[in-house]
């Protein structure tokens, strides 16, 4: 049919989908099998084996959601948040808004620590909502916000967190295999991601891990989560020893992820995160020779996305359609409160190299004339 | 890697997910691109609109969700049950008593009519709860029971159920492009299914329909669904005109859907039906000739998903093993109360051929011995 095979291809160097490797897409292309056979659970324990070390933790509840990043989101806080909770929301972007949103969707107070978007939530402001909250049930921080660029440093929020009932969950949709997210260390509960952005696979499974801290917390739950689909009580019965039919897995979906970690082991995972560190530098720095303005934080930025507000006077929109259409490059536009003020370009997964910073400023130089 | 190198493919004629063809495999290897590009958005129209002929409506509120279908699920009842609601379910297997879970879940009473397994819950038996229940807000029934392979006739209870306020929910997971579902036809305000049956796709989205009496009754909530990712009303602003961002969509696995549903009208809706009404036939006469019994209610048996209780004192584990092991063969046992009694045999989708019928009496016919 001629819609799919006329599909223009793109050089993906927005926030997300990154380009997927041509492996991973073969990789996706295996015939299925059943989400009950051995040969699949096998391959899910594996999943969870190469998660662990990519997530950095020894968390035994660590497997892949079922939907995209926001639905791994909507399973941290379905599963951690209850009716009457008090969640403390550091919100320096759009995705911490979401988190805020989904903790009164789940019946609790969101308590958002807004901070200026572009810069960090400061830890003594996490510091002092828990010593306001002493109580509170959960705290939630955005270590790559992909809305601002912004990188959040966790070590000391979590030993905050840690020294409190509270538990901490941590968006990483972003940063997940493009820098260090040490769950472990960090003393994080509840840690998700997706696959679109530096695990370099497509949309439509999202790792996440629970610490045991976190589903002893949700086992003496009096009430189950609004959520069945997302449950992760019901779900640890089919990752487990029972293996119970809970649902059916997107099998295809995690032949993708498996290849992709094996991409991720193969490269290793410090090789990786030095690649996207080394071509991120050199975006920003040739951003900034062409006029632009950095938007994050100096000392916070996100080696794999870039937030850079136009040169004073050039019109974001048009030249962004144009590196879409003349040159097939997509790059993000702002959102929220930053639409129409600046770009948003991923270096990620399969994406951060060379020759697509090559491919983009050439363009770059073409429109900006 | 070798595990999936390794993989072993498998004849699928389970209860889902069923044989892909080649051609609908391909088509999710295609490069990825952007949600938001306006190729992406234009291929989401086309699906839209090849659903809505699949599914017999004219609801503009009609798309994928992104995830399996039991995401679905959660998506019709997330959307349309409110807290204190009384919500009728038809229970005969093990969807119905999903959804009865999932209108709990979701703070409503769940009224539940039961109907012994492998038997349709009778027309009447609804129209008395609707009569005992003047104010239930929605009903539920399972149009095809995955767990026992009945099909439940809707023309009659779509008429009770749009004489009054109430919602009618259906869940035809396994039903849709394998048996005539008539949404409009039949009254259905919310309609779900799934695409590892018989669209012959893999599992990883789910089609969904809302009819214009279930979005009016949505946008009247006092309060939000308690799904972000699942909430309707939301997804709206991302599929119509405004294009907002929702969701990252699970791009690859919709090229598969799309592709799958040109595969559908390439064949015809009504040839496809009478292909699997005729292997089914063909199926289950086989299988009473070497002593096998139908589980099934007759007259409400599905074409597509067979349920037979095998002959007097032969064991259905290690038989069904060997079918896998030796044949590489997968059929389904029983869930729930059906649990090492019958099994379940599925030809939906591109698994509904003479020769997979073939191959798997071959089989049987050996390890019966």
């Amino acid at each position: 049919m001629s819609l799919l095979a006329d599909l223009q291809p793109r050089l993906l160097l927005g926030p997300g989908p990154s380009p997927v490797s041509e492996r991973i897409l073969q990789a996706m292309a295996r015939p299925t099998i059943g989400h009950l056979d051995s040969q699949f659970l096998e391959l899910m324990d594996d999943i969870a084996d190469r998660l662990r070390r990519v997530f950095g933790t020894d968390n035994p509840m660590t497997f892949p959601v079922s939907g995209t990043g926001s639905a791994a989101l909507e399973a941290a806080m379905t599963n951690a948040v209850q009716p009457g909770d008090t969640v403390i929301v550091g919100v320096n972007g759009v995705f911490g808004m979401r988190l805020a949103e989904m903790a009164r969707r789940q019946g609790a107070t969101a308590v958002e620590i807004e901070a200026e978007w572009g810069r960090i939530v400061e830890p003594e402001r996490i510091e002092a909502a828990l010593r306001r909250h002493p109580n509170a049930a959960v705290v939630c921080v955005v270590v790559a916000e992909t809305s601002t660029g912004v990188h959040q440093p966790m070590d000391e929020i979590g030993r905050l967190v840690a020294a409190t009932d509270a538990l901490l969950v941590a968006d990483t949709v972003t940063a997940l295999a493009g820098t260090p997210v040490e769950v472990d260390a960090n003393h994080i509960d509840i840690c998700y991601s997706g696959t679109q952005k530096c695990v370099g696979v497509p949309p439509g499974v999202a790792p996440i891990t629970f610490s045991p801290k976190a589903m002893d917390r949700i086992a003496a739950r009096p009430q189950p989560p609004h959520s069945w689909y997302l449950d992760v009580g019901l779900i640890a019965g089919y990752l487990g020893e029972e293996r119970r039919y809970h649902h059916t897995a997107p099998i295809n979906m995690l032949y993708a992820l498996h290849e992709g970690l094996v991409e991720i082991e193969e490269e290793g995972l410090e090789a990786r995160y030095e690649r996207h560190r080394r071509v991120g530098d050199r975006l920003k720095s040739e951003l900034v020779a062409r006029g632009f303005c950095l938007y994050a934080q100096e000392g916070h930025r996100l080696p794999q996305l870039t937030s850079a507000v136009l040169p004073e006077g050039v019109e974001e929109g048009p030249l962004r359609r144009r590196l879409l259409d003349d040159f097939s490059i997509e790059v993000g536009g702002g959102l929220g409160a930053m639409k129409g003020k600046l770009w948003r370009i991923g270096l990620m997964g399969y994406g951060a190299r060379d020759e697509n910073v090559d491919r983009l400023l050439e363009a770059v130089d073409v429109v900006m004339g």
